[in-house]
């Protein structure tokens, strides 16, 4: 039993250097019908809102990302996960737009999430946190926005989990978003899909350190089981042909097989590194809350199992992305939206990058996919009264 | 800590109930150099060897699989995996041929492996088990067809790890079978695989009942870890669409979510079930030894990295089947080896089944599945002079 805590729980969420949060004092009335006070959510800007408060985009985080989309990541000292995609003269242009970035509720960032302190109790929320869905978070970043004084957003934007955020706030709040980019996304979580999440709760559960959720308090840290959670999720983010350009059966550090169980294969030693780096940014807890908000997306189901019902009479602009190898957000699920939203007469473009990356394509340097979304942006941009593009 | 053992674990293998078992007191030389004695093989065989000894047909059983084809297993209770497909007038008919079929070298199921003692020394050999190949697992085989006084197979058929023992039993002795039948197999187990098996060794070892593999004489059995590892790897065994049409998104004993982490949803419930009962039956070490083999098995790698080598000069005749749903063994592992087979000018089929099913197909009801292999094995009976198939 270690009582080493891992980085996240030693950094002080109230340290200048996780930047602004807001705390909501009146409650949230959360989908399970639960009520949740006070919600503080920690989030960065990046740009300069305009006078007309027409150029915010809201950028929404995947499962395990953060607010810190661009910068030195405060725990981890690495750049942010958009650095590609977000800044001075980039797809999503810091000198033209305002970007909103905020860590999810239930996050682990700064956030309301179990690893918290429930102000009421004077204890971590644990698993005394309530379950919470993508529409509370929704809800959580509305608040925010209010708080922002911003009324309407020219984008909202997220790949994965920040797709289904941006699909929710289209059906959510029409009237605050003129437009959403959902990438590699989903209107609902398939059935493969719970399965590889559940094999992570049951991993995170299964290690005793876990104690049953009420590991800070004991002063312990489920390191093995989330590592095993995340090496088993980060296989579904690559595409077999990037898992066999990238390691194939290369041997790691050595000439022969050892005829043990060291990571001889330069793909186990990777899978080993992923999985020990991300029990030191992480929290188990938040890792459960989190996947089990993704499992609860069905945006169909909420609407009778139409999902063209839940964009009906929708004015929003609507840019589905997919890759090509994602094999977790396949193309088909883009496509069912797609239909849906054909369905609902609603405005809608849909690319399809060729791409050998998997779902985290979303995330690499894919410049098809950058100039799609470029193209889009610029669109509303130019549709919004924003002046053009300058030269970098 | 729980002290309750697994029935494996109590089950005596000297049972009668276990089937026959061959000890081979000449050491094994292993590919990693090591020597191996004694070696007990724990096999069954179905039908009756004719005089000729012209129609033995060797199965080689999957990685979690045993030496129960038919029949009721004497540890689950249930019936044997290969029901379908072995029987009297089934494919493979055992009113025409003689099934053998042997647990592997370093299963659980009987056979020599790392829970049963090492006589040397009198203990459990857990880790202390050499580590061992598909290649050893065949030379094994091999010597308890010596015992069984058969010279030539008919034919040796497996799949999946079976299909690689199968591909190995043809370099490895081509003048003792007549022909294979690898089906939704590999001639390398891919970078992917090779990630997915060292997330079921690492949730395995996370365990600390594992006790880095010496839970036998500690009296505890790491549950949780090669439950977590089995539910894992029960994702890939099937297809994205086979989980959506037997689960989808429907709830399990419930009307409404829970918003808990409860097995809310049917697949969570039906993966949770796996993991439990695959405990019950099969050993952790095991499960990182045959584990270790699959991913040590490359075919091309041992010729100079050219797959064709492997097939030079071999009057084997190949039935190579795969299943279009099948991701963990795709088709294209397959047209690898038909294509090395081709440039080595050998006798050599390929179909494709189409198949919703996913890997699992080879183990499950596919008609087209079952008509091509038992049209390829009355071939060969043909050729080798067997009387006709009669009617049933």
């Amino acid at each position: 039993m270690t009582a080493e805590l891992p980085k996240v729980h030693q950094a002080d969420p109230s340290d200048p250097a996780f930047g602004p949060r807001v705390t909501l004092t009146a409650p949230l009335v959360l989908q399970s019908g639960e009520s949740l006070a006070p919600v503080t959510l920690a989030y960065q800007t990046y740009g300069t809102l305009n006078a007309a408060k027409s150029n915010a985009i809201l950028v929404c985080h995947a499962l395990t990302m953060d607010q810190f989309v661009c910068g030195v990541h405060p725990v981890t000292g690495k750049r942010g996960w958009g650095e590609d995609i977000v800044g001075p003269g980039k797809v999503i242009d810091t000198n033209r737009y305002f970007i909103v970035c905020a860590n999810v509720l239930g996050g682990c960032m700064g956030s309301t999430g179990p690893k918290e302190i429930n102000p009421t109790t004077g204890r971590a929320w644990g698993l005394r946190f309530p379950v919470i869905t993508i529409r509370d978070m929704v809800l959580a970043q509305a608040k925010l926005l209010d708080h922002l004084g911003i009324e309407k957003l020219l984008c909202v934007i997220g790949g994965s989990m920040g797709a289904m955020q941006a699909l929710e706030w289209a059906v959510r709040f029409p009237h605050r978003v003129y437009s959403v980019a959902p990438i590699a996304g989903s209107y609902r979580h398939s059935a493969q899909n719970i399965a590889f999440h559940e094999v992570g709760r049951q991993a995170i559960m299964a290690d005793p350190d876990w104690a049953h959720g009420n590991y800070l308090e004991q002063g312990s840290v489920p390191k093995r089981g989330l590592a095993v959670a995340r090496m088993a999720a980060h296989i579904t983010y690559l595409s077999e042909k990037a898992l066999h350009q990238k390691f194939g059966r290369r041997l790691q550090n050595r000439d022969a097989l050892s005829y043990g169980f060291d990571a001889d294969f330069q793909v186990e030693s990777y899978l080993r590194h992923q999985g020990a780096s991300f029990v030191d940014r992480f929290d188990a807890n938040s890792y459960l809350y989190i996947t089990r908000a993704m499992d609860y997306f069905d945006l169909a189901a909420e609407n009778g199992g139409v999902l063209a019902n839940a964009f009906k009479g929708s004015n929003v602009r609507y840019m589905l992305i997919s890759f090509t190898s994602d094999w977790l957000f396949p193309t088909e699920e883009s496509r069912a939206i797609v239909r849906a939203l054909n369905a609902a007469a609603a405005n809608v473009s849909f690319v399809e990058i060729e791409s050998d990356k998997g779902h985290d394509a979303f995330l690499l340097d894919e410049p098809e996919f950058h100039k799609t979304l470029q193209g889009f942006l610029d669109g509303c941009a130019e549709m919004r009264g924003l002046p053009k593009r300058g030269p970098l």
